[in-house]
């Protein structure tokens, strides 16, 4: 299931909220979900228009919505409404993209407009499961590299889309601080572990999808049905802690690593917002296996995709200090990274009989490109410590120090298309307690 | 934290509730809570008595408990009584000892007793987060042989108490069906892997242990405190596809071969209900590290073991058209099975900052005893599907085939202590969709 582009996307469409116009994230071809808040109001469901947000508990209560929507959109979270599913998800894009257009609809919906300088951003959903795959080839071979030089991708990779479970309670929005975790450490020359503040803690530029309807316990879902059960994408970090990960993760995987904290934009994109941007799935290379056929599908191989340009920065404080912008570690491409599709990741979650819930986060993993200035982590770029990057500011940095802010963004270009962004997905590092 | 022995563990108090006395899991000594239906009527909260149950939000709404518990034991789970404390778990303990016991209050309390066989038992709680740990030694030790002969248990098992995060959407509650997942399967002499159902079927005999007070993001539970944060235990069947976990479970851990199901036990019994069976935890051996600081507690230490005796039977379809008992596949305890406490798997989980909150659910892992006739899986029993058992019916088994159903019992014997039980955790395997 792929969406189609229809008059929500024509670049001519223009918004009476004048800063929607040419917004360099929030256009009126985007119109994210989020949940906000202004002072005691709130939490309500709201878009993201230019530099506004429409509060949509206020447009649904005003009768300015399908009626049968109001119950959803009146609530503190997305969950109920992401369980509507996709047409009624792209039946409110095209009636809000009617609404912040036409001029004659402007003095019903301009009083439910919100600046968006105002608002507090909250998690979109109550996240019930969290979970993280490790799509990102590039990023898998530059690992399995450090461990394994001969034999970088171990034999499944190219058979199954692998994941495992994170935790879900500590799931935060963009903008939370990054308590660094203690854990134990036992360094390589070390003959045992000591409990104290990791000393390479890192960050994983990764996707997020949010599940709409989910699935009974039991029922897997196809892979040709897979699109039609997300919601939409965030930015995520899945922030991380080497020395806790080297010596944990044997043989259940990562665990105290990675569940101090993960971080996510608060804007969800819509898979009707991403349409021009889709593009074939990269080839596999020659001698590579064909998916199995529970996760092969046509249409998700003509359109999988995701053609969403990603960027990190960093900012020390001395570089705050000296009124420094934040420095760009990379550049990169979700569909240059990701050998599995959204729809692959979707269809082998539940392809054992796995319940998905409307609201559940699955991560991609870390979105590394082939290129040099595409990595999507400092585990990468510094090559695990041994080749340390230089700042701006004369500074060097193997991992993330205490009061770094690391700074995460998206944003689609396409031709014929106007550009859309998904805002940032920001932490900064503040010492262990 | 350890409860201390008072009047509600007297061997000596009868309940009213004639059916209590002497009955084999649930004594007045008991009083484990659960949720509950009758019909249309619920979900309540409850506690069962003998061959009863006793509808706590009836009682509550009668005026008979303080009134400050009267909401949280009003709902439809227990996450919000968890959330109290172990304070008022014991001032509750207390209150129902005294109205089950004392014939003055049978004319009050009478009317809210159900009959066991009348209610439906749900999930006691709203599982915000699952995790998995891996405290049996001897199933680690078990397991690890059959990959690795000279070196079964990796560097890390006696730093690390090991964990990681499973799946909370498919928690079920005992007697859920099994439906046999299908997932990848390769065999070690196939080139390529192919999807269909498991041949591998297995269970994993462990303990729940339900979290009640959380904690902050950023702020770890000491050890000192851990105990505090337990509300209770049930028994758990970790249902794991072996073939599909051999496949796909490196470099990140098992995933698809354990997330279609999880059962558990429907009755939380409670810390207070253990203080007799409590006693010291094994000597660790000689030349084993002891655990680190933040993993060390003295009176954990004397009392973190859990005098629990487990079983496992198994009933094929032929058994039971036979009419032939289940058959005892083993027989063992928990504090001989676990080389971290209960209270060391809440610090270390929380111990980089990670938030737990009421309601959350962690497995032990697996509890087998040294002995061959204590061990909590078939993988182990079978050795990896070398050794088939044979059972009364002449039937052999090496996993688990559509049909069979496995029942978990739980039962705590002391000197000077009345028996109690969990009840018991089951559930039927049906053939693949």
């Amino acid at each position: 299931m792929t969406s189609t582009i229809d008059e929500t996307h024509n670049p001519d469409l223009q918004s009476w909220v004048g800063s929607a116009n040419g917004h360099i994230d929030f256009p009126i071809q985007n119109l994210p979900l989020g949940v906000f808040s202004v002072g005691s109001k709130g939490p309500h469901i709201g878009v993201a228009i230019g530099d506004s947000v429409l509060d949509l508990h206020g447009v649904a209560n005003a009768g300015l919505l399908d009626s049968h929507w109001t119950l959803a959109l009146s609530l503190g979270c997305l969950n109920a409404w992401f369980a509507h599913g996709p047409d009624d998800s792209a039946s409110l894009r095209r009636r809000l993209s009617e609404l912040l257009s036409q001029e004659s609809n402007r003095a019903k919906v301009e009083p439910h407009l919100v600046g968006r300088e105002r608002v507090t951003m909250h998690l979109p959903c109550t996240i019930g499961d969290y979970t993280d795959f490790y799509v990102g080839i590039h990023h898998a071979t530059n690992v399995g590299k450090q461990f394994r030089p001969d034999n970088p991708l171990l034999p499944n990779y190219k058979y199954v889309p692998i994941g495992y479970h994170g935790r879900a309670s500590s799931v935060r929005v963009s903008g939370h601080q990054v308590v660094r975790p203690k854990g134990q450490r036992k360094p390589p020359d070390a003959d045992v572990p000591d409990y104290g503040p990791s000393r390479r803690l890192d960050y994983e530029l990764e996707l997020g999808i949010f599940i709409g309807r989910g699935n009974e316990l039991g029922s897997p879902i196809p892979i040709g049905d897979a699109g039609g059960h997300i919601a939409g994408y965030c930015l995520l970090n899945d922030w991380s802690a080497r020395d806790l990960q080297a010596w944990e993760y044997q043989p259940l995987g990562p665990f105290l690593a990675k569940n101090f904290l993960t971080s996510i934009s608060p804007w969800v994109v819509s898979p009707e917002a991403l349409a021009p941007f889709r593009r074939a799935m990269p080839l596999r290379p020659e001698g590579d296996p064909d998916p199995l056929p529970y996760l092969w599908d046509e249409c998700d191989q003509q359109a999988g995709g995701l053609g969403i340009g990603l960027e990190v920065s960093l900012q020390t404080s001395a570089m705050r200090d000296a009124g420094m912008a934040p420095h760009q570690l990379s550049k990169g491409e979700a569909a240059a990274a990701m050998y599995w599709s959204a729809a692959q990741i979707v269809a082998h979650h539940s392809s054992n009989g796995c319940n998905l819930q409307p609201g559940d986060l699955i991560g991609t993993g870390t979105l590394s490109t082939s290129s040099r200035d595409g990595l999507g982590s400092l585990l990468e770029i510094s090559q695990g410590g041994k080749a340390p990057i230089e700042l701006p500011s004369g500074e060097q940095r193997s991992f993330l120090e205490d009061g770094d802010e690391l700074i995460l963004a998206a944003r689609c270009e396409a031709e014929g298309a106007v550009t859309i962004g998904f805002g940032s997905c920001t932490g900064k590092v503040v010492p262990a307690n």
